[in-house]
This record gives C-alpha cells, sequence and structure tokens, in this order.
C-alpha cells in the first residue's frame, strides 16, 4: 500500500465513507443501487475497513436513499469490513435488525432547533426515545449479532440557526448514548462551524466526560475551508477515527456552492503525510472519486484527484512555469 | 474588527496578499493596472499591512504583470503598509530601485531543474548573483530608504521534476540570503508539495541555520487540498507570516484544475478562529474577493466567501434541513 520504508510501526487511523450517505443525499440525481455497490466495493478493495452505506431514513424524505436495503445486502465485505447507517428513529431501528448492516449511528442534534428541523421532535424528545431503539437493536435477530451502536450529535460545534452550543448541551447527548449502550462517538461538524479552538475544548471535555473505552471520531465539514486544519487538531487531540466522503461529494444546504464532507483521499494523503497509517491505497481511492465524478456528471471538489500525489514527477521538457 | 471578548491580547500574525502577483500570473484574462490598485488598495482597508504587488519579471514572460510600475505607483498606503514585489534578477532590481516599493523578495528555487527553467540558470548562477542584486537594492536613490531584503526558496518542501530535495539544498540557499542581507526568508511550497511533517522538519532546521533576527514565513499553496493543515503545523513551529490570495486566486501550471496558493479570507477565518489577531476585516477581504471574481468573469474557489463567517445564522424556517 505504501513504499516508503519505515523506522518505526505508523499509529493506525480509521476513516469512515460516508460519501453515498452523506455525500449523496444532497445530491438530486439518483444513483442506482447497483452503481452505489459498485463504488462502496472498490472502496473496500482500496483498504476501507469503515464504510457509513446509507441511511434509513424515509424514503420521501431523502429519494436518495430509498435503497437503503438493496444497497447493503450487495456489498461485497472483507473480514475486516464495518458497514453502519443512519438511523434516526425506531422504524429506522426496525428496518436496520432486517439487514446485515454492522453498526447503527443513533442521531440527535445538540441545538434544539437543528434537532426539530431534521428529526421532527426536541432533543429531549429524541433522547427519551434512545432506550428503545438501543433495545431495538441489541436484539439477535435470525442468528445475527446484535448492532454496534454508534452515536452521532449533530451541530457539536455550532449550529446554523443558534449559532455556538453550550458545552453541557452536547455532553448531556453523549451521556444518554453512553447510558444507552454506544460505544462510539461521533462528533458532528454538521454545516462546517467546528474551528480548532472548539475542537481542542470540546474533545477534551468530551473525554473527560465518557468512558475510556468509548472512542470518540470527528465527523467533519469543509464549508469554510478549514476541515482538514480541523483534522491536524483532532488528531493532537487524539482522535483516530475521521469521516469524509469520496471526492468530497456533497455540499451544504446553508451555503449554496460552499463544499460539503472533507474529502476522502484530500483526508487520506493528509493522514499519510502527517505520520499515520490509513491502510488505504491512495491511486485506488482516487480512481474511485473519478468514476464518483462520471456517474454524478458534475465536478467535484477534491483536490488530490486533480493534482495526483505529490511526488508524482513530470519530466522538465513538458511543462511550463511561470516564476515564483 | 471583532467584536469577541479577549482576555488576553491574542499574538499577531501578519498576513501577505499575494494575489495581484502569484495569482493573476497564471490568469489569461488582462486585469488592467487601474482595477489591480483598486483591489490593492482596498485590501490595504480591509487591515491588511503586507501586499506582495507584482512581480519585476519581463512583460513578455508574463504579461499580466506588465504594469508594475504602473500599479506600484498607484497605490494608496497607510502608515503601515509594506509593499513588496518578485525581483529575479539583476534587471529586475534596477525597475524596481525605480519605484517606491518598500521590499524586494529575491528569488532561487532549490531545485535545480525548476530553477533552471523558471529564472533560466542554476542555483549557483542564482546564489553568485545575489551580491550585486543586494548592492543594487541597497542604494539609496532619489532620497528613497534602501529596500528591504526578502529572501524566497521556490520548492522548498518538493519540486515537480526532482521530487523531494535535501535539507542541505534549502540551507545552502537560506546562508546565501543572509550573507547578501536578507532579513526575512519565505519557504515557499511551488507546487503544493509541502506537508505535515516536511514543514515541521525544515522550518525546525532553518531556524537553527539562520540568525534568529532573520523572521521566517511560509507561501503555500493549497494544490493538493492541505494548504491550511499545514498552516496549522506552521503555527505551532512559531511562523507568524503567510502569504496567501484573495479567493485562492491561482492555480497550478502542473496540475490543471488544482487550486493555487492558499486562500486569504479562508487563512484569516482559520488564524481568528485558531486564537490570533491578524489586524483585516474578514468581511471587507470577502468583499474584495467578490469582486475579484466578478473582475476575471470566473468563479473562484474560496470557501468562507461562500460560507460566509461562522456565526452568520440562518431563519430557522428558511432552509431545509437533510437528515445528519
Amino acid at each position: 500500500m505504501n513504499s516508503r520504508d519505515r523506522a518505526s510501526p505508523r499509529p493506525f487511523v480509521t476513516v469512515t465513507e460516508v460519501g453515498t450517505r452523506d455525500g449523496l443525499q444532497i445530491e438530486s440525481t439518483y444513483i442506482p443501487a447497483a452503481r452505489k455497490i459498485e463504488m462502496i466495493d472498490r472502496m473496500i478493495a482500496a483498504g476501507m475497513t469503515s464504510i457509513e452505506v446509507t441511511s434509513f431514513v424515509s424514503p420521501k424524505a431523502v429519494p436518495q436513499l430509498q435503497d437503503a436495503e438493496e444497497v447493503l445486502a450487495g456489498i461485497t465485505r472483507r473480514p475486516d469490513t464495518r458497514l453502519s447507517a443512519l438511523v434516526p428513529n425506531l422504524r429506522a431501528a426496525q428496518r436496520a435488525m432486517r439487514t446485515s448492516v454492522d453498526a447503527a449511528v443513533l442521531l440527535c442534534s445538540a441545538s434544539n432547533t437543528h434537532n426539530h428541523k431534521n428529526l421532527n421532535r426536541t432533543v429531549d424528545e429524541s433522547l427519551a426515545g434512545l432506550p428503545e431503539i438501543a433495545a431495538c437493536l441489541s436484539e439477535s435477530v435470525d442468528g445475527r449479532a446484535p448492532k454496534m451502536l454508534i452515536g452521532a450529535i449533530a451541530t457539536t460545534f455550532g449550529c446554523p440557526f443558534e449559532g455556538d452550543i453550550a458545552v453541557d448541551d452536547v455532553l448531556k447527548i453523549a451521556r444518554a448514548y453512553v447510558a444507552a449502550g454506544v460505544t462510539e462517538i461521533t462528533l458532528s461538524d454538521t454545516t462546517g462551524m467546528a474551528t480548532p479552538l472548539n475542537i481542542r475544548s470540546m474533545v477534551r471535555s468530551m473525554r473527560d466526560a465518557v468512558p475510556p473505552q468509548v472512542e470518540l471520531a470527528l465527523h467533519l465539514h469543509n464549508t469554510r475551508g478549514i476541515g482538514l486544519a480541523n483534522v491536524i487538531v483532532g488528531l493532537e487531540e487524539g482522535i483516530r477515527r475521521f469521516d469524509s466522503s469520496v471526492g468530497g461529494l456533497g455540499g451544504c444546504p446553508f451555503a449554496p456552492g460552499a463544499t460539503g464532507n472533507i474529502c476522502t483521499e484530500d483526508l487520506l494523503f493528509l493522514l499519510d503525510e502527517s505520520g499515520f497509517d490509513t491502510g488505504v491505497d491512495l491511486e485506488a481511492a482516487i480512481a474511485v472519486a473519478h468514476e464518483m465524478e462520471a456517474s454524478l456528471g458534475k465536478r467535484l471538489v477534491g483536490q488530490v484527484m486533480r493534482a495526483g500525489p505529490r511526488l508524482n514527477l513530470h519530466a522538465a521538457d513538458t511543462v511550463a512555469t511561470a516564476a515564483g
């Protein structure tokens, strides 16, 4: 996967591909299930071990994800593949239990206004419903293992309606997740309001508030261009799990023209060049990004997919330079 | 400039606007001198104290910058404004001496191949010519002060032809600059090959090699999407001076479609949100980016100019959300 000699093993960072879920849900062009499956299969073949495949959201709310069951059933797994899906309510949990998805991503916004717009209930109503959803997901159905529980906290770093969110409002949700059996918490920068300062302080507060065996992940958007700068800060605070989308697929409903999730290939490149191991073949991930671009018929915002890895050299007689 | 209460003064970071030099030189649309002057005047009014205005390059080589003298003469300065320009050779130095430019940016690539393509001489030939150029710039002409000398080292973090550059090849140029009287050295990531690891090691090597009174600056490109992540690493290594271009203007001759310099507004946003003071009004800088976009008639890649500052809130009844 990586040709450089290394004196010591590099710390491992897990990248979760969320392109077919968070990236596509804003795209109006419907991507057929077979194409989604092919993309995911190729990301798995490139070395991705964690894929947030889809959401068990109502097909009426997000037509793009109407094929959740079909996509999950079609993916070719490897032994270390973890497939997850968003489970925003009890109905979604019941659907998840009839699939082979490994992990259920529970969802609640730290902002009451955002939670109401997104899930049509207050934060307290969402938290009150957690035990029943968790109980449903903890059953063993048709001989399959119970679902691993992941708790995502949307608008952790700010809400486009309410602005900054009190730390206690975020911690309250984290504690409810832990009580419900969640073993991983994703701090979601839903609309690109995370910053070096609030990531550092929030990760520290969260680390103090939840048991050490609960892993923390960051779900960052590049809405304001600083998504990968925030990754550096996350790494420094001990985060070893990040969400991203192939090609930087997606966008932001609050900022026409702004980008969405941080880009998978750019993130992989950054991690590799920061001394971490991702287990993913960068060139293979770039190839998937180009295919996704072709499928959508629109230009994606990924940068490494344009420029290539940094040591893809040029012959000196082929390119004109400009002074400076 | 900034409405937040602060318990203690924030460390100051100087941002040098290079859009009219590095950004525009790749643009085929000629921007008239009057328009360039207006852009620079507005950046100065927004609080920018350092502007790399132009290059005294041959008008035949870079037609966009044929108006170097005219642009420099037209700018409305403030008392703290520092105007600089690229001075790639003796002829350029002689031109610079007939203008009111404050600082001359000397140029040499760490890569022999790149230097030859860019300046048509070897690194050793460039270094041998430094004393004469420096002597020319150190004169006092027409009662004006001698020019401040800045030394830029192109391809410091990698060359698109040669690949990685030996640290000693970079330090050799730095030492020659110091001997010639340079008081500021700019480590230039000419084609976006800087990474967290090589920035950290190069800044440390450079800090050990040059006198403490020589300030180090970083000139970063966002070719592979990690430009602002590299800024975080630079800040951690004590760098307090960065180049950037308005709207992320410019590109990379080696990677069609890839971006150029890191974007001024995105950098200002990052610095502000990382606890640093830039003295620049972000909203005013965003307005200049939109005007530059209109002048060029093409979409710029800046993100904050699309999304706005993070606390520009939305009314809850105006925007539909998508789950997640």
